[in-house]
């Protein structure tokens, strides 16, 4: 055990910058734009060298002691006691493990992997014949993708406990999560996109949410040159509407936009309900070498879409239908099962037969983060190369929009004066702005992922008040509610790309890290390291109580619709049909019905009907059969699931619980054997008959 | 929040029960004997309520007040503040996950889930080209395994950090984890075997590593009735050699043994060290509804085993050749890359030809933990059913043998009689022994799965010092090093079975638990709740030191040995040989060389050899491309993965980088167009080439 190391002191130490950040800055990009005649590694090299002159020139003591905001009282803070429950529920994307984690706030102990986009061997997500339809798209069977953010559902601005939405990067999807039993029980692709990361974004009564591309494709003519990138190449920003019922996704429309890489997006609050604001990059409409090429512009932009106007158009018959072939996947809770449907058309607006619809806002440099506060009234751009963090007024916008101050226009989408939008910009602030949250007092907090730190600061005098070091390069932050209408401001997540040496070494590969800190007084004050699974990009919380009460125990018996399920033990049984051999089965501790199988033969493909007629909280069950290629289910009380086998060797297999359910857990097996090909053994099935 | 609960309450009052425990289980038992006549669901549900009736009749309470066993200080004690480690390396298995979990202690963070048996979406194990062969078996590939228990190397039957091997229950494998890197390095599939459930424990220096037949089969004849279970099905246990520098594991022999269910082992230690035992239940020979059948008699065994002698048969030539398909996958660190070989044949001893190889003893009832104590000279079994802790002394065993004290034999192999080999019996521990770790102090910890609690008690005196209550189910518990030589005897990890009310519920599938205790006091002293992921059957645990100072932090580039690694990014390239195209990618902070792509045409199967040639530790890359049905690689420093995609669709797919490495990480992107099949288009690539 050691004590805080160097490395936190030199974090800390740097929070007194004293150097003028904003001209050495503006000399590293120019160094950059410059490089891009160097062999590009070069231009990395220049980039890595000159971040590391700006973090040693930090280093400039200030005096001779430093000391890291830690809370005094942090370990009685962020335990909760063996009988306690954590006060907030945790929803923190997995980026490249494609699920979503939920972790207990103030403890950070994780409690579930959600399954969404990839499949999960402890869940049998993927595995089961009844999830996988779920991981269906037009480019066949994925059992993978990147989720970066994580939204939950709204009424008037605020979380209301009923599904929260994940988006799947790679090949664009958006999922909803219902709270009630924490699984996924929708998944959209989403056409015309790569990249759905400005996703999944939510309007204050989830009425819609939003999927922007983060990369640019071609779509009328699919196969171009890449170099024809600006003729030929588009973005997107799609609208999914959501049935405030039953949550039903289905993409309402699209909007045809310039080809800029759309990167996050929030959407607007009381005052700017009406609106969207989506953060671009890559304005300079680079396709290669975009680390120099996408870092030209001083300013790209904010993207404000009218969402109200576009419904309007829409019902005006604006859009045209567009072909596209997309999955839509759905989990039937009753049937225990998820089916497909395959779409294949949406309606496009063309921002050019659609005037008033959207607006771009000049946003310093390669924004990322597009945060709206409370109040609705500010748009705060995290320009990830600026130097400061411009504040956005929403009636300074509309005014602008209604005067008519516009700097020209992209592809005929007006381009509003900098100046005459902005409320105005937070001075030195560090390096790197990245994301801003909110909480209940007035203030914002930014992640700085280049001088890794949050800065918190006052929303309407723009006064950085506090500032705290972070390990190590924090990307996205999270407050309770802090991008809704009303933050819980109690704890400040920040979510760290790097994690070095913040806890025992794992190998060349270390778990990805989160900090928790405690913003309930004036000074931000560090309370917790604690690990994440996957890359925590984006993350939601709520109390606790806003979701416990819903909690689902157990899946009641006489409700399963599931077509093969079994009410009874009287019913499980096994049928042949041609080479299909149907084994129907129930579980209860702590036995098969049937245990004793025969008839199977080689060339049979096996399914296993699988009910627990268990109907007691915590007692799912497991099933698996030895060498079976997609062995895995655990089916929760009062559920059904299948998995299929094709066994290729005549012999005695068995089979087994694989979730420790009783102190007779161990005994819980049985044996199914297979005959070769053609031998004339009959179907029989039995338990308890003894020799 | 609320306080402690009324279970709790329970639970701790239990452990003052009144009652004889012994003749009322006696009672139990009989009852669920003569319930073998009844329709089985009736048989569980009497055991239900038996257990339920004991459970109650434990709740006489003594006097007014009962208290938890809180530990005063425990939220200091398990905090570990940011900037220093925790104190232990915990390993603990994943159970139906098929992965491994490292934890440390005391703060019970989960810092890295190993894959091993099972696919990994988040680190792409499975998916990449060279990690594939590492999941194939004869039953061909299986992207799921249920791992039980862990194991650390050892050298004088302490652990010496190199590796930790995990068994695969449901199609028989082995795997060994270098602790170096953190990664599943070999996987050995056991042949003639099915549940390979008592594994992987090992010898004081590792010389071999056993697995022991959970469920037995048929061996010689292999398409044979069911009910012909007792004539022609066999359980065995294997040998597997390791190689004391390579870790190198070959199956050296096994042992073909009587048709019960071989469940747990251990390995003899000092005076014990030529021998291992194992538990045996279902010595009944049951082959159907076991929760009955198996528990009908008051004593199966412990099998013990001198594997010196069997070394000493293998030499001599008494083994048989038996033919047998398996595979033995192993991972090349040098080349970042797995290959298969399939072997054909295994060593086979048989007792009968093998005299003073193996005894049974006796043990009461269905004993799962078979437990050696750190002198080597007591052997505890945790009988599930039973109602005492029976300890074996093995001075006394060999004794019995010498002196011929025998009750008969089973297939020839001599059964010790009981009280000839017995030390004594804990009397009156609780309801469930199930398994015993041991602290430095003289006593053993053994955990109660029907009374859900753990039981403190005097090794020579066999005296009960003290109970602390579990939530809830305790199955299996670990001290670190708690089984071996020189136990670490401060913290004590308890494994629950059963969740419920511990964290926020999170629908009807709830996290598994673990709890902490401190036991470096007299009394056991609840510390923390901390939540696993999969089901936590088996731990290890050792001082951090012991791993930490050898972790690797990066791949070096110039050792990479991979055929298609590059070196530099002048080795970029993209080739075509057929119809397959051979991307050949470096990575650096922030783009690909190169990163436009033409000339791949539909029908076409790509390779991205993917190269991240960054030499910092911490920084890995990952590579997905839009639409891929395997994508997902995360690539260390210095490493090259693989993956193929077959595009369907001609059009211009996108590529990124999946892990957040840099401030321009969001514009580490490529462009890969695909022709029409047919099309004359040629390889052509680039980076940073403008129009």
């Amino acid at each position: 055990m050691f004590q805080i190391n160097k490395t936190d002191l030199q974090f800390k130490e740097k929070s007194n910058m004293k150097f003028n950040v904003k001209n050495f800055s503006k000399q590293v990009m120019s160094q950059i734009a410059s490089s891009s005649i160097l062999p590009p590694i070069t231009a990395g090299l220049i980039l890595a060298i000159t971040f590391s002159v700006i973090l040693l020139a930090g280093c400039g003591k200030k005096e001779g002691t430093t000391t890291l905001n830690m809370s005094e009282d942090a370990a009685n803070k962020v335990y909760v006691p063996p009988g306690q429950y954590d006060e907030f529920y945790s929803f923190i994307s997995g980026g490249f493990s494609g699920q979503m984690a939920v972790y207990g706030l103030p403890s950070g102990r994780l409690f579930r992997v959600i399954p969404v986009f990839s499949v999960d061997p402890e869940k049998g997500w993927g595995y089961t014949e009844e999830t996988k339809p779920m991981l269906m798209t037009s480019h066949g069977f994925i059992p993978w993708d990147d989720s970066h953010h994580s939204e939950l559902s709204m009424t008037d601005g605020v979380p209301n406990g009923k599904w929260i939405f994940l988006n799947g990067n790679n090949t664009p999807r958006l999922a909803r999560i219902d709270l009630k039993t924490f699984r996924t029980a929708e998944i959209l692709e989403i056409p015309n996109s790569a990249g759905n990361h400005s996703s999944p974004f939510t309007t204050e009564n989830s009425e819609y949410v939003v999927c922007g591309t983060r990369f640019s494709i071609p779509m009328k003519e699919l196969d171009v040159p890449i170099d024809s990138y600006r003729e030929k190449f588009n973005g997107t920003v799609s609208f999914v509407k959501i049935n405030p019922e039953s949550g039903n996704m289905n993409v309402e429309f699209q909007i045809m936009t310039p080809p800029f890489d759309y990167d996050l997006s929030h959407a607007g609050k009381g005052p700017s309900h009406d609106w969207f604001f989506f953060s671009c990059y890559n304005t300079e409409e680079a396709f290669t070498l975009l680390e120099v090429n996408a870092s030209q512009k001083d300013k790209d932009f904010i993207m404000a879409v009218n969402w109200k106007k576009a419904e309007q158009y829409l019902k005006e018959g604006k859009a045209k239908d567009v072909a596209s072939e997309y999955y839509h996947n759905v989990y039937d809770e009753s049937k225990h099962s998820a089916s497909s449907e395959v779409l294949k058309t949406v309606k496009m607006l063309d921002p050019k037969d659609c005037p008033d619809m959207i607006y771009y806002i000049p946003c310093p440099k390669s924004p990322h983060g597009a945060d709206v506060d409370p109040s609705g009234e500010y748009i705060v751009g995290g320009g990830k190369l600026a130097t400061v963090i411009p504040v956005f007024s929403f009636s300074k916008m509309l005014k602008a929009i209604e005067t008519k101050q516009f700097d020209g226009d992209v592809a005929g989408i007006p381009v509003i004066k900098y100046e005459a939008a902005l409320h105005g910009e937070v001075q030195k602030p560090g390096l790197g702005p990245l994301h801003t949250e909110f909480d209940d007092k007035g203030f914002a907090y930014t992640s700085m992922f280049v001088s890794s730190e949050v800065v918190k600061w006052n929303i309407k005098t723009l006064e950085v008040v506090d500032r705290a070091a972070s390990f190590y390069s924090v990307g996205h932050i999270m407050i309770p509610g802090g991008d809704t209408k009303k933050p819980w401001g109690k704890y400040l997540v920040v979510m760290n790309k790097i994690t070095k040496d913040r806890f025992l070494p794992t190998g060349p590969e270390l778990t990805q890290s989160a900090q928790l800190y405690d913003i309930s007084g004036e000074k931000m004050k560090l309370l917790l390291d604690f690990p994440t699974i996957g890359e925590p990009h984006y993350a939601q919380a709520c109390p606790a109580d806003l979701i416990m009460k819903n909690s689902v125990k157990i899946f009641k018996l006489d409700e399963n619709k599931h077509p093969d399920a079994i009410k009874s033990v009287n019913d499980a049984r096994v049928e042949r049909r041609g080479n299909e051999v149907h084994v129907y089965i129930g579980m209860v501790r702590s036995h098969f019905t049937p245990d004793n199988i025969e008839g199977v033969k080689v060339g049979d493909k096996v399914f296993f009907h699988v009910t627990n007629m268990e109907q007691d909280w915590d007692i799912p069950h497991g099933f698996a059969v030895k060498g079976n290629n997609t062995a895995e289910m655990l089916i929760m009380p009062g559920e059904t699931q299948t998995i299929t086998w094709e066994p290729k060797v005549a012999t005695v297999y068995p089979f087994y619980c694989t979730d420790f359910c009783s102190a007779l857990h161990q005994e819980m097996q049985g044996y199914i054997r297979v005959q070769p090909a053609g031998s004339s053994g009959e179907i029989k099935f039995s338990l308890g008959v003894k020799k």
